[in-house]
């Protein structure tokens, strides 16, 4: 079947949070209430420098990413694309639709005059080296999180 | 002498250039014009998603940090904040003043919303592990970088 890289609608958004829960690390911190989704979709949704993407088998959401533009002081104010929670659904893995769907995104990153397209990944996700590498990507820094709890 | 750590404004901007440039890998990347920095600057400063805060004793920028206060959809739509291009004086190093401008960006973060705080930093900065670890920063991801060139 034809697949469609676009953007996604509120229609989207059951099977995208369906789509975060079934995953290692999502299924300890993702929610079933999709009300957490759908208020955060209406906020990304408003904003212009966020986009969140979809690719489509008919109305059947296959993979997904979300990808933000920011303006950096750093690198002569450059400009960047920065993905994501990117999730392929299980039974369509290894047939390059995430790697069709970064690609698109990375399009819209040119077309929005962003020079460098940036991600981090746990550790634990160890497909994941691979997978940018062969994009082109280069796994040069550590990333760093502290959670503040609340919410 | 009293440290204050503010906003920064246009007149800050030269004197942050030049502390970007002042830098092991800055000095490969950044560039003598301002001006790459003041266009950057007028877009950062008009997104109400971004701030550029610097550590000022007198007129003189000590330390400098932008942070980006993200909404994603995953983590049950948790808003991040984004710290990027963290830079203190070579000789007001060793002040704990670093350490404080990010404490400010934390309590900036939490005021957002903010859930999640994160950067990266390239793998040649040998003393970022535990500038961040000690800060509560866990350095559990690997970040991945693509450059598109461009301007």
């Amino acid at each position: 079947m034809e697949t469609r890289f676009t953007q996604a609608d509120a229609s989207h958004i059951p099977q995208i949070a369906a789509l975060l829960r079934d995953d290692v690390l999502g299924i300890k911190v993702e929610s079933q209430d999709i009300s957490y989704y759908q208020n955060a979709f209406a906020e990304i949704i408003a904003s212009p420098h966020d986009r969140l993407l979809v690719a489509l088998q008919g109305d059947l959401v296959v993979a997904c990413l979300q990808v933000t533009f920011i303006r950096h002081l750093v690198s002569r104010g450059a400009k960047r694309a920065q993905i994501e929670g990117v999730r392929t659904r299980k039974e369509f893995r290894r047939q390059g639709l995430g790697k069709q769907l970064i690609t698109y995104a990375i399009e819209l990153a040119k077309e929005q005059g962003c020079t460098i397209v940036q991600l981090t990944t746990n550790k634990v996700r160890e497909d994941a080296a691979l997978f940018y590498q062969n994009l082109g990507f280069a796994g040069n820094h550590v990333g760093y999180k502290l959670e503040l709890g609340g919410s």
